[in-house]
C-alpha cells in the first residue's frame, strides 16, 4: 500500500511544478504524472467540460493503482474537488485550500491578493476556501490571462516578461494593500522572480504548488501511508499532447530523472 | 460535531503560542487548553512520568468532548504521540512533524538546526522525523536549557537574554552550516527576535507553533471538521499551577478574550 505512487493530473505542463517539489519534499515517493496537454487550457472552458476531462484523467490514473490524487490544477481543483473526494476511495487534495491556508498563516493585515486564470479567479474557489476560514480576510483576486502564454514560451525572465506582468498586475500594485499574494496557477512560479521584482519585497509570495506538496505529506503521514523504505522511485509521465514538447518542458523543470515519458490516448 | 472544541495540552505556558497561532490562523475554532503549570517542566523528566501526565491531561481534555487534541508540548509529542494516535477515537497531532515538515519544504541546503530542552533533543525525534521523509538531511540538535526559564520569567529581551541565547547558540552558529533553524520547543518563539539576531539573517526560523496551527487545519478540513457557522468562539483555559501567574502569562501572550481561566486537579 504504501509503495504505491502519488498521482498527479494537470490541464498540461503547469502542474510540473507541483510535481518538482513533491519530489524535493518527499523524495522517497513516487509519482505518475498524466498532463492533458491536447486540450489545454482549461482555464476558459465551461465547468462541464473541465468535470469530464478531469474525470478521464482520473479514470486513467486509477488503473494505475495510485494511493492519492493531487490535483495539480486550479481550474480542475475549483470545480471537481469535492466531487473527487465524494467518489474516490483514496485521499484526494487539490492545490487551492492549500494555497488558502499558507496565506492565511503568512498574512497580518488580512489583505490578501489572488491571481490566476479566469476560470479559477470566476469560479471564486480562492475567496470561497479563505473565507470559510476567516470571514475577516479582504481579498484582491486578478485574472491574468498573459501568463501562462509567455511560460508555455519559455519566455520565464526578460523585457517582454517584464513589462506583461507590470502591465497586467498594476490594479493589484496599485491597491497597495497587500502584505502576500497567492500565485493561483501552478505556471506561475515560474514567473516568480519577475511578479515580486513587480509586486515589491514586502508581499509575501506564496507559490500553491509548494503548500500542496506539503500538505500531501501531511495527510499521506496522518494516514500512514509514506514510504519509508528503501528505494530510488521511479517516476512516470504522461502527456495527451506531442510528446517532444512536454519532455523537453519536463526535462528543464525537473530536477529528478524520470523513468518513462509516453503519449497515451484518453478517448477510445 | 463541527462545533465542538479543539483541545490543546502543554507541560505549562508554553503550549499558549500553539494556542495563539490556533486562534489567529482558525478563528472560528474554540480551544480548550490545559497546562500542567504544576509540574512543569516535562523536558528534564523521564520517559515513563512524561507519559503518565501526559494521559492524565488528555483524560481530563476527552471528558470535554473535543474533537481533535494538539500535543502543543514538544516533549510530550515525542514521547506519546504514536501511542495517543492508536488509543484515542479523535485526530491526534503533535508540534514535531508539523516543524520537521516545514523546514524540509524551508531548506536549500539540506542543513537544518533543531534546538529544543534536553528531553526532546536526547529524544532525537527531530532527527527521527526528518530522516523518515528525507535521509539525506544534516542535522545540527542543541539542547538549549537556560531557554525556558528566561521565558518564564518574562524576559524575552535586554542584553542578559541576548548574551544567553548568543551563548547557547555558538556551537550551531559557528558550525555555519544550516540555512533553516526549527525552534523545537513552544516556549522558543517568544525569543525568536532575539534568536535572529544571533544566529543571522540568512538562517530560516520555522516555529513549530505556527506550523502545527496550520497542519490542525488541514487535517479538520480533510475530515470535514472546520466547523463554519457564526459564532464568537468561547476559549478556556485551564492549569494545574497557580491561577494568577497563569492567568496574567495567557492575558499577555493571547490577543483573544477569554471565557473562562480555571485551576484544576488532575489527581484525585
Amino acid at each position: 500500500m504504501v509503495d504505491q505512487p502519488i498521482g498527479v493530473i494537470d490541464s498540461g505542463v503547469g502542474g510540473l511544478t507541483v510535481a518538482r517539489e513533491l519530489m524535493r519534499q518527499l523524495p522517497r515517493e513516487e509519482l505518475i504524472y498524466l498532463g492533458d496537454t491536447l486540450r489545454c487550457p482549461y482555464g476558459p472552458r465551461p465547468e462541464q467540460e473541465v468535470v469530464q476531462f478531469t474525470k478521464e484523467l482520473v479514470n486513467f490514473l486509477m488503473g494505475k493503482r495510485i494511493k492519492m490524487l493531487v490535483i495539480a490544477c486550479n481550474t480542475a481543483t475549483a470545480f471537481t474537488l469535492e466531487l473527487l473526494q465524494k467518489e474516490l476511495p483514496i485521499p484526494v487534495i487539490g492545490v487551492i485550500q492549500p494555497g488558502a491556508r499558507a496565506a492565511i498563516k503568512s498574512t497580518e493585515n488580512l489583505h490578501i491578493g489572488v491571481i490566476g486564470t479566469e476560470g479559477t479567479i470566476k469560479s471564486q474557489a480562492y475567496p470561497t476556501a479563505l473565507k470559510n476560514i476567516n470571514e475577516e480576510i479582504h481579498i484582491n483576486a486578478l485574472a491574468c490571462p498573459r501568463f501562462v502564454p509567455i511560460v508555455e514560451q519559455g519566455k520565464l525572465s526578460g523585457e517582454e516578461t517584464y513589462r506583461i506582468v507590470a502591465e497586467t498586475l498594476i490594479p493589484m500594485k496599485e491597491s497597495n494593500h497587500i502584505d502576500t499574494l497567492i500565485l493561483g496557477c501552478t505556471h506561475y512560479p515560474l514567473l516568480r522572480e519577475v511578479i515580486q521584482k513587480v509586486i515589491g519585497d514586502k508581499v509575501t509570495i506564496i507559490s500553491s504548488g509548494e503548500e500542496t506538496a506539503r500538505e500531501v505529506s501531511t495527510i499521506l503521514e496522518y494516514q500512514s501511508k509514506l514510504f519509508n523504505g528503501d528505494r530510488k522511485p521511479q517516476h512516470k509521465l504522461y502527456t495527451t499532447g506531442k510528446l517532444t514538447v512536454f519532455e523537453s518542458i519536463a526535462k528543464s523543470w525537473l530536477d529528478q530523472p524520470v523513468m518513462e515519458i509516453a503519449n497515451v490516448s484518453l478517448t477510445v
